[in-house]
């Protein structure tokens, strides 16, 4: 028998076996001291610095090779804070004046540093500043004390990575080729690290709430992203049960490629449109590679997010161009930027908010700041002609959100058209449905609006009034409440009433339980990460839509819970 | 003309002429020095000491006569930092070793027990302390440096307190008899500060964005809570004609009070519950003053939060009896704890949450901590033999939550009834509707709920995922938008196809627009701050209900926007 099994949210399909690599910052604590041989200690100092500048000039060449120059560029940071010799000097002063250890002075030093770039508030760029004098004090404090930190952009053998949470930065350091899985402290289905463990293809179980603790670095670990669980120092038998398991998965997966160039058919032949989620042009072999029948959701924001400063038009226009082309004349929807929220901009700071995720963001800023808005319209625009291209608002509240935003649009269009630039005459404007008063007024939003994506993870968010990354309401994230199934029956209905298409962009298109029950309630379009694609294929074409849109019925108006739903498709969708 | 007329928003009616009172803390800047002469300086440091120990001592005499011992007792803590020898003793001695002046050694001293207080993240009672000290080294520094810190409790004359925000226990400093109104930067129509002007019956305008910019202390303002507005050094003309308008409105008040007696019955004879809010008994007068039908909210959080540890039993149980007797019979509904969110207990710790509008609060907390729980529903089980109580669960989202908390009632009133204590057998349970996913299931809990009460404040934030403190969404707080009101509707016909009771209980059912529309709906009672409540029986006495169910009607299936519906009853209701 393992040591222990672990238990959490299965967040990414298959199975790992390597040895843990611990993602955890070292004890970097350390007293207050006074010293006699000043010079000694700054020399302790220098020592330390230098040692922090070679270790992270390697990190730095590391990452350019495994990652890519973008998501080295954090490093250099670092090195250029190193090299500063103002900040340098401070602490030398500090240690000749007040005869204190190098650490201390160290530690005092940037503080001062931290608390007066934090202090600036309204800047995100110099907050985000303050958080890099954080992580470059971090590291010099380790050579000071004589500690390793744990450097993921260096990990050059196989390894299960174990961390309390996983950062967008801590995952752009993350070498798919070494990294065969990780499993996290916290998060659940939709955190961040769950998301990003699909796009790249790892298996992963995320909220295990232990795993950091009951987890030793160097220890073989069995990850089973299927069924949420880690089995931490396994026997031998236990290492061929999951060898074997792991070959069955891949054999089934080798099934689903099968269906790579096949449409989308339920058993009583009925057609679906099966669409892959996207973040940059890059994602477009995932695309292809899965056999999408449209991008159902380019999450514009990447854009900016990877990005310096605002992208202009230019760049913007080569990228959905790309992605335009690359799907040939199939439908490409892009949505249009949604930040705010969890996702920053460093360079487009964003006021404080005590709850972020019902404040300044997505559409929201964008009719607020129309300059960019703009800017994005007319790339969009202008992307247009390369193939079909279709633009969505996010966080869509109100009609009049949609009126002004349609409007603005209508304005770049013109301008351009009077330009000369050739525009598709016929782009689909839609929203997303995410906030509870669209979805409730989807019957009036469907006279205007050309198509609804509903987009559950928010929905489900806001409809239950619960944070989807909040640990202590996660029993809150209901897919199947009936209340959630009878909303998203309406902006279907209200949508096939007024000749219009309603997609779905979030978690639960792709889950395995909801897709039979939206299939009977007549959803057109389910857009997923192209990983899910196939799998859902093949499900689909075992469901009978007749059958289903009775037991959609069922669901909607006899269940009172989200277990008793689940429970129904359970026992009549797979015999469970 | 008046020198400007600031716009904000009207919080709380009413018209106060008087003098700015600015409750804005003074430029508390210093530069860091070397002394030579370590005793004068120690000395310095003693001095603003005892100056800052008996100004405290004057303002904690004044807080006990004017506000009573519980809101002094803040100032007895921060006397109690001021004479602990450890802090004093570490200041001094930075002095003498660093030869740094009095206001650099106590701001270093300081940090360091704030930083360390504060990284207590799990300790609730240790954050606060690090407020305590922060405040007491302010009260310290503006003796040092020589200029006045703002102390709300010793105000002795009639002013308008200008504030950028008003923070509970700033206004638990203020002294009715003197503050005559008050006008903030910020905070919308349901912030703390606006709930707050309401119950103390004072004219308030929030969200001025620019009031303590524009208004010096000591400029006679006249402050228009009636229509959002403030006269910054008025002409002699100008406050005659306000002086008037406050007279016109002093008349107003006079004919509503006739109807203090009167029933709530509309120009069609259908009557109406006309109900109050409370926050503790205190506030009884006012509902026995206002001629309210019943207690249709008592936010029980007050007794946790204006104490100083879990109340037991036996004090919830007082202070229920008092309330359900003082009411002779008629109906009181006692929310069980409503904490979290922006609501917190020093003694109860709560997780640091990225959204707590979104996060662990109210029943959730119940559910999760049943030991408070059940305290609770013991002393109202036992309150209930005294009069007509009933119980209602916040934040519920489930019926799952609903019927786990009816379960543990259930278990509390069995073993009281075991022990031979006297409970009513007729208690009702119902739910506060302030979750989406609720109201969207109200058919489903009609049928196990005893009563709905439409707690909007939420549910709008929920509906249209817009934080009602957040300035920049502020937009969203739209309480006549058709998609709200189609929730409404379903939840009070949910609740009468069962036989139930529908009320509200957020400040839209005071609303003189919602008001007419909400009669038409058949909503059944409406619970609202006391001072408000004469006012809606009059327009109520006005209102047709056959012609407002075709109003509602067409609000509900013609209008799209939240303006459409504010212009269509404007125009046949109030003929504008």
């Amino acid at each position: 028998m393992a040591e222990k099994v672990l238990k959490g949210i299965a967040a990414s399909d298959g199975i790992a076996i390597a040895k843990a690599y611990m993602l955890v910052d070292p004890d970097l604590s350390f007293e207050k001291t006074t010293v006699s041989d000043v010079d000694a200690e700054i020399k302790r100092l220098h020592d330390a610095f230098d040692a922090s500048k070679s270790e992270l000039q390697v990190i730095k060449d590391k990452a350019v090779e495994n990652l890519g120059a973008e998501e080295a560029e954090v490093f250099e940071a670092h090195i250029t804070i190193l090299s500063d010799p103002e900040m340098l000097g401070q602490i030398e002063g500090k240690i000749k004046d007040d005869k204190v250890n190098a650490e201390e002075a160290l530690k005092e030093v940037t503080d001062t540093f931290i608390s007066m770039f934090e202090a600036m508030t309204d800047n995100a760029y110099m907050q985000e500043r303050a958080g890099d004098i954080r992580d470059v004090t971090k590291r010099v404090l380790s050579h000071l004390l004589g500690v390793t930190l744990p450097s993921p952009a260096l990990i050059d053998s196989e390894v299960i990575v174990v961390a309390h949470d996983l950062t967008p930065s801590d995952t752009a350091q993350l070498d798919r080729n070494f990294v065969k899985g990780f499993i996290t402290d916290i998060g659940g289905r939709t955190s961040h690290s769950a998301i990003m463990s699909r796009t790249l293809e790892i298996p992963a179980v995320v909220g295990s709430e232990t795993a950091t603790t009951d987890i030793k670095e160097g220890t073989t670990v069995i990850l089973d992203g299927i069924n949420g669980e880690a089995l931490i120092d396994p026997t031998d038998a236990e290492i061929s049960d999951y060898q074997q398991k792991a070959k069955d998965f891949a054999a089934q997966k080798a099934e689903w490629e099968k269906l790579k160039n096949e449409a989308t058919v339920s058993k009583d032949g009925k057609h679906f449109e099966l669409a892959s989620n996207i973040g940059t042009p890059d994602d477009m072999d995932g695309v292809l590679d899965a056999g999408s029948e449209a991008v159902g959701l380019f999450r514009s924001e990447f854009l900016y997010m990877n990005s310096a400063e605002l992208p202009d038009e230019d760049t913007q226009f080569e990228a959905y161009k790309k992605v335009v082309e690359g799907m040939n004349g199939k439908p490409v929807i892009v949505r249009t930027m949604d930040i705010g929220g969890d996702k920053h901009l460093p360079y487009l700071p964003l006021p404080d908010e005590m709850n972020p995720f019902l404040g300044y963001r997505a559409i929201r800023i964008s009719l607020d700041r129309d300059d960019i808005f703009r800017t994005q319209l007319r790339a969009l625009l202008r992307a247009s002609h390369y193939g079909q291209l279709r633009i969505m608002f996010p966080m869509i509240a109100t009609l009049d959100e949609f009126r002004k935003a349609k409007a603005i649009f209508e304005e770049e269009k013109a301008k351009l058209v009077a330009d000369g630039t050739p525009v598709a005459d016929d782009i689909k404007l839609g929203i997303m449905i995410e906030i509870p008063a669209a979805a409730i007024l989807a019957d009036q939003f469907a006279k205007e609006v050309d198509f609804f994506s509903i987009g559950t993870n928010d929905l489900i968010q806001y409809s239950f009034a619960a944070d989807r990354g909040n640990e202590h309401v996660s029993y809150l994230y209901q897919p199947y409440n009936p209340s959630l199934l009878r909303l998203i029956k309406h902006v279907i209905d209200a949508a096939h009433a007024n000749g219009r298409i309603a997609g779905m962009c979030g978690e639960v298109a792709g889950d395995q339980v909801a897709v039979p029950l939206l299939m009977g309630l007549g959803l057109d379009e389910f857009s997923m990460s192209s990983t899910s694609v196939l799998k859902t294929r093949s499900l689909m074409k075992t469901i009978d839509t007749t059958e289903m849109a009775k037991l959609a019925d069922r669901a909607i108006n006899e269940c009172v819970t989200n277990e008793e739903v689940k429970e129904l498709v359970e026992k009549n969708v797979f015999g469970n």
